[in-house]
């Protein structure tokens, strides 16, 4: 596989109320434009927790892919992420343990309008084919 | 507020199901009973990050509630967790910065039959009113 993989994602309204019905956090924050329009952000954001959903998503079904377990993810929130935006999640492998076949990631999501970082993070994955 | 709020959870199939849709990670191993029974957890297990969502729904919605901005999680996926299984989330403040209105909380989710713990971490969130 290669130290580098990119991918391009958006989430729309839709996906947020998914999400805060899954999860249970409703917080209006999320939900209501009216609410969000009283807070810094102005408008509704997306939870932090969806978009780093992109990590689960990338590393288990498309880098490394199949096999791949989750074993630990950190997270900073460094600045809102919006519906109807278009991000770029960039990983880069930092280190790989290959008797454990674990390796640490670097995870980061841009904002490709801005070229801002709004989320990042390392995370912790073993999959025994490819690392 | 308390120094410690415990919140007891469970998933549903529909539930993993959602948060494949919503995040994208249709990893079989969280959706496809006769994949997962070829990997050492047996059975389909719930994503890691499905299951770390209680976090921003607890600290976004319950303790401290309203007007709490997520900025740092840290996530250990110690032990698989299954669906319709009882878990319960146990939030403890270690640290308290109050000119910044920012607290440290230690996150953790423990399985109530066997008593151990699935998923660990710490939470940085802001609330002007609570910190």
């Amino acid at each position: 596989m290669t130290d580098v993989f990119k991918h391009q994602f958006r989430f729309t309204q839709a996906d947020v109320i998914a999400f805060a019905r899954v999860s249970g956090d409703d917080n209006p924050l999320h939900l209501d434009a009216d609410f969000a329009a009283s807070t810094p952000f102005k408008r509704p954001i997306i939870h932090g927790m969806l978009g780093a959903s992109v990590f689960t998503k990338v590393l288990g079904t498309q880098w490394p892919g199949a096999g791949s377990v989750y074993l630990k993810q950190t997270l900073e929130f460094l600045r809102p992420m919006f519906v109807d935006t278009d991000y770029e999640a960039v990983f880069k492998v930092i280190s790989v343990n290959a008797d454990k076949h674990i390796a640490e990631i670097s995870t980061e999501i841009f904002d490709l309008q801005t070229n801002k970082i709004t989320t990042k993070g390392v995370a912790t994955a073993l999959n025994k084919e490819k690392f």
